[in-house]
């Protein structure tokens, strides 16, 4: 298939080079043009703006990391919307607020476009190894057509519903899953530690109690104190939980968890750890408790 | 060895039974008699009192059910305390209040008994198929000899601490873990369900992202309102939490997200659900996002 | 002064109104022309459109119901900011998001025009009565020079900050402290009764305790269980805290106590409940004590 | 009447001067001898133990610290309990917790004694000066025989209802809306300061808004950061709200507002915060959001 790919982060660069290696012709953009021309020696042509990366494209993916992006990118002069051909797709995998999806929605429909969204879960690693676990939202006939080229990217792909919005709302809702988690690990290893206890026994049973391999790599950033690199940085975390509580809000849904959730964050960015690993919210649970680190 | 095995419940039957089964002499002692007796073919004999159970014991357990059992059964007339013999060993399994612990602690010193907090993670099919994760505390010695007997409980045995009670602390924490992630799901299983998405998908995906089989489990149970017969009672979970935010208050160690789970737990007391399984702390969400169940 | 008021509902008809009957030229505009009309008796001028109105103002005030209102009706075409000659003050007294008063703040200082936020606290026989609480956030001399006016409307004047926003900060912290007094009521209240004792009594002392209006008011509601008709409606009250959420969000101040309100009334919201009076989140708190109403 | 005082401490010894001025012959006891000898210029009789105080009293008050303390002196050897003659009234005005309180009444229903538990709103300002807002618990002729007592030590006497442990846990509510709306001026405190802003210009509009000595007294301490000598020690606040949530625990009444109090404060003994006054809370919100003190 002719596809087009813009945002060549630490994301789409990888998820780019997998549809280019599985005999997909690939016209990409990037906003720093080096990491697009990175991949001309796997076969990428390299554009010049969305839309003319988008030309000629039968279906068009875009990565890109916040709202601002995706408004500029998808909505703004020479964007996405302004360059695919009618009947074309645009897959949306970007981790998005809702009510910007929404309007994504009906932009597109308005140019006689097909829209998917279609975020993942997984680290840039995952990526690469195309393990990634695929959402879509969209119309199911489109959904259905588009399903090889998902495949392409991870391991699992899921049909959320047909309104594009609800696979954004699910991702959200995975991010907080993952969050809660940390937030939970951050307050038992305070009270652990302030019972005078090991942190690392508390990790090893857990990491044999629930046999999961989330809980076995974020759990253990905590106990080692590995912040650095993020690999999710915090403030994308909070950014993800605001988005939430945003989206819950509009649908009067309660969430007392994630809530909790973004006082501790907020709490993180008061104290400087905006960058830091989002596993870092155990260091609030800690200082609360009057510990150190 | 010569053991005592105090309280055959759905936990305490088939742990003693393991013990027989690995070639010990153990006598046997439960209020209800009739549940000792069918222990009988297996090797057992059946005592008339905690007391005579331990009157000739090395190393005698107990796995009760709560603090006013254990209060009766160890330090009553007849009582364990009152018929173990000096220097041996007691080992408490029941998840009791970290207080009790302590003073169970205390007593057995003044009695020149040794004594270990060996709770367990795990449900009766575990138990019955050795596969209980067993925690220890109390004495390294004595935890180093009697661990022999431990792994013929379970397929994990963790030294946590000299301190017999931070086993307990550790087992409520992990307790707290899983309670944190079925109120979590509850949250995000009603966040779905307003946005007009389905509960089975989003399970799913959790399942695929987490890859543990507590997850499963649990999620699984949430999505099919498959509440009864209760694995773990939702009003023994909502004692483990108040045991946590006993413990924790002790020690000034804050929990927030522990202090949600409780106003869940006791919302869903005040609605009926104290015999369901705990995992229906989901309907409580679900009712406060305005859905039925 | 030759002044402009725009927005005359509930508040700003009898805010308007005491201008006029304090001496001052006052023309008016209203979306509803018939309300506009209402005032002529008092001597005020009916204008088309709010350009129309401020066309010859010294100052101009606007009291309107949420941001997409005040979007229009100052920004909009024939809105004030196109209307006011330069030099002229705009007076906001809405009650709307620190996002937005950042916005009219510069869209102001490009037009040459002073900008003061002046939100208000009270009802709306306070607003005919004088009794107002008027906050003034902007810059000082302009502040100064247009203190006699707004006390023309109130019992009291506070001067916040040079930022006009910080003026909206305040006020939404205040809408803050008077929901966590309902909030808080809520749950004692439906403690008491579950203790089988009576609200009246609880009531009462709280009155004797705090000898506050505000604990009068609220308080003697939620025992008669009057929400209707609202003096503020709950789905105002939710916009409120929504917006106090969004501006300490931005600022990084967690606000734990804030979100808990933020659940109850969404909560409230999925179970009908956005046009009674706000008090009405004590309901909640009684549902989820499994008592009625 | 004939009446004995147990315990002289802050609140006791005013209280226990007053029934002396007016009129009545009081026999008191004291753990410190001294304190109780400083009251015989007014015409005390002093006692050395609570029996022996009691022993022709025709009601015996007690004002003590903490339910250790209420054990020791109402049910101990030489206890109150232990001296009353039958048909005397012990009136406990204590703030001891909800079990406590059912214990002494089956204690003293056995021992042929009326109880009333009479806990009292006020400082030892307000004991001296007859200003206390005093709860009765109890059988109802008890309390309207007892009535004119109680009047000599307050500006109010609310009769809660017929079972003792009632009014203990209306004073708890009581101290929980306190601790609430010390909690919620410290969280819009730290908004306030982290926007800019000026936390004397906050209080002083919830000053006029809410028009309450207790916000005024509060919030004053609050802004002028006035944590010492404590009015009330932060310590005894986190017991009233553990005893708090014990008691609705029992009754299955969910308290989200409380529990976050609960951790705020968990925090603040966590920090060292324990003798300050209990509105030094604010403190840990300030901290939450990265701001100083």
């Amino acid at each position: 298939m002719k596809l087009a790919f813009i945002g060549l982060g630490k994301m789409g660069f990888p998820m780019a080079r997998n549809l280019l290696l599985s005999g997909h012709q690939v016209t990409v953009y990037n906003r720093t043009r080096e990491k697009a021309e990175r991949l001309e020696a796997d076969g990428a042509i390299v554009a010049n703006s969305p839309a003319e990366a988008c030309s000629s494209a039968e279906a068009a993916f875009s990565m890109l990391s916040d709202d601002k992006a995706a408004v500029e990118l998808v909505l703004g002069v020479d964007g996405i919307a302004a360059g695919l051909p009618k009947n074309a797709v645009h897959l949306s995998a970007s981790t998005i607020s809702v009510g910007l999806v929404r309007r994504l929605t009906e932009e597109h429909a308005r140019a006689g476009h097909d829209f998917l969204s279609t975020p993942v879960f997984g680290r840039p690693d995952a990526a690469a190894g195309r393990k990634l676990i695929v959402l879509v939202g969209g119309e199911s006939p489109v959904a259905d057509q588009m399903r090889p080229l998902l495949e392409a990217l991870g391991r699992a792909v899921f049909f959320v519903g047909t309104e594009p919005w609800q696979a954004n709302l699910l991702k959200l809702c995975g991010n907080f899953m993952i969050a809660s988690m940390m937030g939970s690990f951050g307050e038992a290893f305070a009270a652990i530690r302030k019972g005078g206890g090991d942190q690392r026994t508390f990790f090893e049973v857990m990491d044999e109690l629930f046999g999961s391999p989330v809980y076995k790599n974020y759990g253990g950033n905590i106990v080692d104190q590995k912040f650095e690199p993020a690999g999710f940085e915090l403030k994308l975390g909070l950014k993800d939980i605001h988005q939430l509580l945003a989206a819950t809000g509009e649908i009067n849904s309660p969430m007392p968890i994630a809530s909790v959730l973004r006082d501790l964050l907020i709490s993180a960015m008061a104290n400087n750890q905006g960058t830091l690993d989002w596993s870092s919210i155990a260091r609030i649970s800690a200082r609360s408790a009057g510990l150190a680190g």
